[in-house]
């Protein structure tokens, strides 16, 4: 992306209140072609709606997925102190080199479907301060990972998924939840990477700590991801944010993703609309999260992995979907008899 | 596939009454390798579970999806006298065409994941008796499109979808699923291409009709499948079969195909046990359907097109479920810290 047109917080917040529409010529244009294809009314479903939406946001009635982007950011998190993880801290680390090295996940489905893959460390080193505590993060901190994010969209991408990776980062994602939408803290925790029954309360005991410790701050989104987020949700909040920005189309992915992308609906209504949910995870708020969102996920295919997996899963779908869309012959073009 | 191994249908029985099992020893170092992979155990959900089967069938440890394969096959339905679909038969012979120029929804699904696409018409111009008077088929015709199935499986495949087109066959798939697993024919009948609420009721009176007709006839799978089925419906069965014979994965589209398939699980069960649902359509005897056989679909898109459509899009996840298994690091690989 070019340099990140904001370089305050304020200016976050000011480039998410002036959100572009969708080009309504191109999706009436589509919504046109596909009535016309040889096929009975609406028996593509989904495949349909992917179809229109991705024409909308594309501005092209008949649009190919071209460069598919699939960018991972990596963050450390204070609040494992709190033994909220299987994992320990430095396994954060070792992925960003895994990933790096094409031995992850997410660079075999990235290469099964075709999309570039970037990575960014954002400060392994140097953990976010412990939620339970204090702030995660300062200011400029959280400034410099929106920036980060915002800047690892290419925009040339067809289609954007954000991926991650941050030991401790499903209870980050949590505490932000339960600020963003209430409920209890249990409501909201899973058992991430697998921790254990005890684990599990350890997470609710940290997310119920992080409310009580930002009580009377978290009515602003962006407190919110500033107090209880992290790095690496920071930066997928600021990557969503530019791909709204640009109109290139989105893959949201699991739980953590979704809880940054929640922060921008949050804070400007419709700031969702260029995303699709690529699936719904096996940690059990990533479907509240959807719900509250008002999206439907494509898959439910039972990961929980973050990294990008779901959604990039889901990039097979929209390649579908175009190519149907874009590709099939007219009931004119085959001389087909409508019923 | 070599010629047919039956010259009678009673030698159909006797190939499907010796069906091989899988590859314990492949399934087994699979499983191993996919315990050892660099991410926390489970956390691919069913990619997990869609490697290790596909492992087991393919004979191999650490599989790749080479040549995978979609038939489309073609019949048109005597029982179209009933006014059962929104579409007149002449459609079936018409969208042959548009499957042979590339232009249907199925030639553009299996370009976007590398399938070939093979069609076989059969008999178009000489539809199936209306099963509500008579067998749908006579033996020899019954005999010649399972065949005809069979030897459509091309020996190298490493995966087969088989689809079909023909106009009136939700009508021959609801009475087929009627009459292997019971229930009320209301309970097995849809909307297909699209009839109104008249129409709906004359599929579920022809239902009725046709298991009136045929009493006493019906407990056998092959006789359910002569005098209720079709032609396209006879020779995805004989393709399944076929599949099932050599080893070769199958993704089960839609009702039909799913119709289809099940007159092998009644026939021999485990029948199926190379095959996964790669989709649950929107014409609600299919989900039934796919419960009775105990088949968990992998997309639940609101497809109702067939063609192989939504299978097709379901070897996406194969693809990606295979190239996760195969190409990922283990832990010791990529020297990450185990939880």
């Amino acid at each position: 992306m070019t340099d990140a047109p904001f370089d305050s917080l304020t200016g976050f917040r000011a480039a998410l209140s002036r959100l572009p529409a969708p080009d309504a010529a191109a999706f009436d244009a589509a919504a046109a072609r596909n009535a016309a294809l040889a096929k009975p009314p609406g028996a593509l479903g989904r495949l349909e709606d992917i179809a229109l939406w991705y024409a909308g946001w594309a501005g092209s009635a008949r649009p190919q997925l071209h460069r598919p982007q699939v960018i991972v950011f990596a963050g450390n998190h204070g609040v494992t102190a709190r033994e909220v993880s299987a994992f320990p801290s430095e396994v954060t680390a070792q992925m960003v080199v895994n990933f790096e090295a094409g031995g992850a996940a997410i660079n075999q489905l990235a290469r099964t479907f075709g999309a570039r893959i970037d990575v960014h460390a954002l400060d392994l080193a140097r953990p976010t301060a412990d939620f339970t505590q204090g702030a995660a993060m300062e200011e400029d901190d959280l400034l410099t990972a929106l920036r980060v994010g915002w800047e690892a969209v290419d925009p040339g991408a067809g289609l954007i998924v954000a991926g991650e990776m941050g030991i401790g980062n499903t209870t980050a994602a949590a505490a932000m939840a339960a600020a963003l939408f209430g409920g209890n803290p249990r409501d909201w925790v899973g058992r991430g990477t697998g921790v254990d029954d005890a684990g599990l309360g350890r997470k609710a005991a940290a997310v119920a700590a992080g409310l009580a410790c930002h009580r009377g701050h978290l009515l602003d989104p962006i407190e919110v991801l500033r107090r209880l987020g992290g790095r690496e949700i920071a930066a997928m909040a600021g990557a969503i944010a530019a791909a709204r920005v640009a109109r290139i189309p989105v893959l949201l992915d699991g739980f953590i993703c979704t809880a940054a992308a929640a922060v921008l609906e949050r804070l400007s209504p419709g700031a969702l609309d260029h995303a699709l949910a690529g699936h719904c995870s096996d940690e059990p708020g990533h479907g509240r999260l959807l719900a509250a969102l008002g999206k439907e996920p494509l898959l439910q295919m039972g990961l929980r992995l973050g990294e990008g997996t779901g959604a990039a899963l889901a990039i097979g779908l929209v390649q579908g979907a175009l190519a149907c869309h874009s590709g099939m012959a007219t009931f004119d073009e085959a001389r087909v008899s409508t019923g």
